[in-house]
């Protein structure tokens, strides 16, 4: 799949009636691309897809559609779904996501009166999860880190933020940097192969202690790692 | 301890013969703290107390131990040993760091033809291990991220980086915060406490990647989080 000289891809996003896949919506359908939000319930996606059409200026394309038919349709399928939905949304999307690339920026996290922590989780990680559920599919690991108020927020006009992007097929990462890039204010930079992707999703829980020590909505940033670098990686 | 109005405290580290630890050394004996690297191999440990000395601009103090004598010696102990030397080492100087701050800065990794990896450790992290094997000491887990090749270039004036400090005792990561500080162009950053450390250790692989990848030394820097929260956290 390449950006600069074919249609856009479509994209589909399991849990896109959550923050941030709702945020990945908002900002993807702006940018130009075919979105559908899909989610078990087809009456909250509906209401969803209306709502953030309403903050997209604009001409755009932004569907509803159940968990099934919106990973079937498009060429792009993203896993927002809470991390308790991660292993039966998978299961259910097995033959709809068949050779596509499907990108995973759930966080496994628990939360207990210390704080948020990582849980232990089989595979290894949420990434390494679904690729073990989706043999057929290109598994993409990104997003976890970026912040869902500001993903949503209308009136900033751009991200100011790293994507790290982890994935063991190496075609498939360069076209989700690319995605990540049409967000102004986004770079994607490859960061490893999905396992090593337990250590950037459990990252997040540290985040959550900044936030909580610092009352802030901290991010992450790759320094000394320089665009030009990146364009030609 | 308290920096601002008491002694600067005396740093032993463990290991600092090596690459992380030696660039510590030069940092902190040029900040006027009294440092002592301490080695298994007392005869490295004093050639490289000698090498560095060389760097340092106007009078300092650093000097050279074998490990026990300079865990005992020193008011802070930093463990910048491999990471295959890691228990070992903790297992020696229990008595001698008794009732201390153990700053651990061991990354848990290995290799193979697909990059490195975090192996798997059965206390979690290195950081978990050290607080395990000196149940009376304060560990806390700093500096993963930090390029040894930047801390040791004697022409470069700053180390423009944030460091996550993680770890139980609250006023021990105030400390060691306070110690990131005297570093210049450093930022330490509360990130959470020791069970969330794995993540922590476990970027330093992704690091490796992007280096790989981007052909640079990457670093991570923490955005949105303002200086001013950090000056009175």
């Amino acid at each position: 799949m390449q950006l600069d000289n074919a249609p856009l891809p479509s994209i589909g996003i399991l849990g896109g009636t959550g923050a941030l896949g709702g945020g990945l919506a908002f900002r993807w359908a702006e940018a130009g691309l075919p979105v559908t939000i899909g989610s078990r319930n087809e009456q909250r996606a509906a209401e969803a897809a209306a709502r953030i059409s309403t903050g997209i200026k604009g001409p755009h394309s932004l569907n509803s559609a159940g968990l099934n038919e919106c990973a079937a349709n498009a060429d792009v399928v993203v896993i927002a779904v809470p991390w308790d939905a991660h292993q039966e949304t998978l299961t259910q999307i097995r033959d709809a996501a068949r050779g596509k690339i499907v990108i995973d920026v759930v966080n496994p996290l628990a939360f207990d009166k210390s704080g948020a922590y990582a849980p232990s989780v089989p595979e290894g990680s949420a990434a390494q999860q679904a690729q073990a559920l989706l043999p057929d599919s290109h598994v993409v690991a990104a997003f976890h880190h970026v912040s869902a108020v500001l993903l949503a927020d209308h009136t900033a006009e751009t991200v100011d933020t790293d994507v790290m992007v982890l994935g063991d097929d190496l075609e498939s990462t360069k076209t989700v940097q690319e995605l990540v890039r049409l967000i102004p204010g986004m770079r994607g930079i490859f960061a490893g192969k999905l396992r090593t992707a337990a250590a950037v999703e459990g990252l997040t829980a540290n985040l959550i202690a900044v936030n909580r020590r610092y009352r802030t909505h901290a991010g992450i940033g790759l320094t000394n790692v320089e665009e030009a670098a990146h364009a030609t990686a």
